[in-house]
């Protein structure tokens, strides 16, 4: 027993969207232990779709789509499904009344077309969309072949998998075999350095190790095969503290963790609060810390002096220092905390003044130098200088300069 | 005539790696205008792939592989290929040569392993790898078939495609005919009410017009076939036209443009400045305007007033006024934009305070109200109420409250 997952929309044949759901499908299938061999994508097209239904129901048993479910004339996934297998579509008045709601909570009518995405083949059942419009289906067309309809927009239909398909596998004997993984996140370390350091682990075969960088940073994945889930955490518990002691201080958590959500907790923990002042991320580090629900608990707030002037006037930075070092500088990334900490009175302040590019470097100040204030609990205040390097993205500096700042003030804590 | 892309990894199933080749692929396949209906991905599995070849082989004209080249044991694509059409592989002197110089450069030897990686099948042309050691292949197993593999490293395949396959397939007369696609975005409008007021425009031929959602925005996506860029862009162009005045003010920009970028377009215009303040998203408006190369000639900067107390004490938000009506109302929001407006000594002060999720909700103050102050060149100040719904998850509703304060001010910037 295998499954196809099956991607419709032209967006993906003209390249305009990653396809991100189908590896997302990919990984949700592996856990449950679910074979899959193949994927598929093809555009909104009736007959070419059914030409792939057609191959697909031939080799395997489970069908995933995503895509293809809006409201407009051009999404054909459901009817076509419903035609290739000679069923014919009723309207579901459960989706009707779902969608009338969603539309009247945000104080608008449902549109006519809308109407359409309450057609289903006779004999499917609804698989609730709780965040959009488009309802997707389980359906068993026949006997020892089911199908499974999503809608392409990835948030809505990692929503539905969760909370309906799962649990129906699971019902069905899936996931009996499992796959659980766990991945380790390490900041300040590149992905050879760390692989050359856990070499040993990285031919183990149950759990199996392996690297992977991420957005900045490098992740070390423990995967176990087990009968439950229990058993595959035995395996990877051991193997798991001993990478975290290799890693030493440049691992930062685990799984969900973000460096925010970390640094986070060890504010929680001890009572202490957080504000940011920042330059060239003009918000990005306080969007991360804000991004973690509860994060008032210990962050406050923050100036985003992009402006001179407002380093000035909200910070009390000295325009002389301004002057004389420049916006970009030790000294003023020190005067920033200071007086962020001190204007909002919390126990931290962390501040981020650098050149994000692509204009602005220059040879002493190249694109991608950053520098990161501290000010702590004892009135102390340091800096950091960051070269990220002048090939870098703006975006890329940006995301690493908020990142380093979190774990500079995460190292910190953490030694005092 | 058209093209399918055959993806060989079992990585790709495993859900560990994103397909970004098949997007790739796709965006050089239209522009060049050769038709392109399917993608497959398969694992590294003999069986498997054969299949794939076959189905491939009886529906297309042109077999793009990508993966499967390198020097393991499970790299199977090439002697797959050549074994499925019957022709022996042969090694390649050249091949070798060239793999052997790369490790030389390197002050390596080669491994015996790569040797494998000089095998083609017998009468292909050799597609050089100037980056890697995996070579690719230009081979037609039988008239009226062309098959080209690429190694599966993103940056290697590229530049193969550029270098070798590109011009190769504009000297067999593709290129002639290319298509052209433009994006028209939409804020503030649903997809299906943006669909039925263009239904007219949804069965042209050429260009032709679809809708599609983005992250809380629709797009209208025009896409003309003609035999120049030229051409195109004179189909695209009158429709454009139209489009956007049936769109109106929910029109907002085209392809790489973002609410951020228009904003900061029509700021610099008019050599206005802004400054922001924020609540639920922390920092997120002053990310998305400094995303913008160049946005420091118009944002100045701005608080985050996370805790009410920052409200207070940076943005002279009055603390009876937050007792009463508390911190998430029209009148806060519009204290905030008036706050930071005078403070910053800019045009336009825009604020943003609302309940994010998932907690904090309350009957009248359900997650998802936002209210968005806006103060203005006159010294006027407005706010703004909105519903994004409590089945949101906190990052889409912080997504959601951002670009609605950008979108605002644009709509009044532009009636102003």
């Amino acid at each position: 027993m295998s499954a196809e997952i099956i991607c419709v929309g032209t967006e993906l044949l003209l390249g305009d969207i990653l396809n991100s759901n189908a590896q997302f499908l990919a990984q949700q299938l592996a856990q449950l232990g679910i074979p899959h061999y193949y994927q598929t994508v093809v555009g909104d097209n009736p007959q070419r779709l059914k030409q792939v239904i057609d191959i697909a129901a031939s080799r395997v048993q489970i069908l995933i789509f995503t895509g293809g479910l809006g409201p407009t004339p051009d999404d054909l996934t459901c009817e076509t499904i419903a035609d290739f297998f000679g069923v014919p579509l009723v309207e579901s008045a459960e989706i009707i009344e779902d969608i009338t709601a969603k539309f009247a909570q945000r104080g608008r009518v449902m549109s006519p077309s809308n109407r359409k995405q309450a057609l289903i083949p006779q004999g499917a059942e609804i698989l609730p969309n709780p965040t959009g419009t488009a309802p997707g289906i389980i359906w068993q067309p026949r006997p020892g072949l089911t199908i499974f309809t999503f809608p392409g927009v990835p948030s809505e239909m990692h929503r539905m998998w969760s909370d309906t398909a799962v649990p129906f596998l699971k019902s069905q004997g899936w996931g009996k075999e499992i796959i659980c993984s766990r991945s380790l996140k390490f900041w300040g370390i590149g992905e050879s350095a760390l692989a050359e350091k856990v070499s040993a682990y990285l031919n183990l075969l149950n759990p199996t190790v392996a690297p992977y960088a991420g957005k900045g940073e490098v992740r070390l994945r423990i995967s176990a095969k087990a009968s439950n889930t229990k058993a595959a955490e035995e395996l990877i518990a051991p193997i798991e503290k001993q990478l975290r002691e290799i890693g030493g201080l440049d691992y930062y958590g685990a799984d969900d963790d973000t460096l925010a959500s970390v640094v986070g907790e060890l504010l929680r923990s001890s009572g202490e609060t957080l504000s940011v002042a920042e330059s060239c991320t003009g918000g990005g580090l306080g969007q991360m810390l804000t991004e973690i629900p509860g994060s008032s608990d210990y962050f406050w707030g923050g100036v985003i002096s992009y402006d001179n002037s407002v380093k000035v006037r909200l910070l009390g930075v000295k325009p002389e220092d301004l002057e004389q070092f420049g916006a970009v500088s030790a000294t003023v990334a020190e005067q920033m905390a200071i007086g962020v900490k001190n204007r909002l009175k919390t126990t931290w302040g962390l501040s981020i003044t650098g050149v994000a590019g692509p204009s602005g470097g220059t040879d002493t100040k190249p694109v991608g130098l950053v520098y990161i204030g501290l000010a702590g609990s004892a009135d102390e205040v340091r800096s950091y200088e960051c070269r990220f390097g002048a090939m870098q993205t703006r975006s890329f500096i940006r995301h690493l300069s908020a990142c380093t700042a979190l774990d500079n003030l995460r190292r910190t804590w953490l030694i005092c």
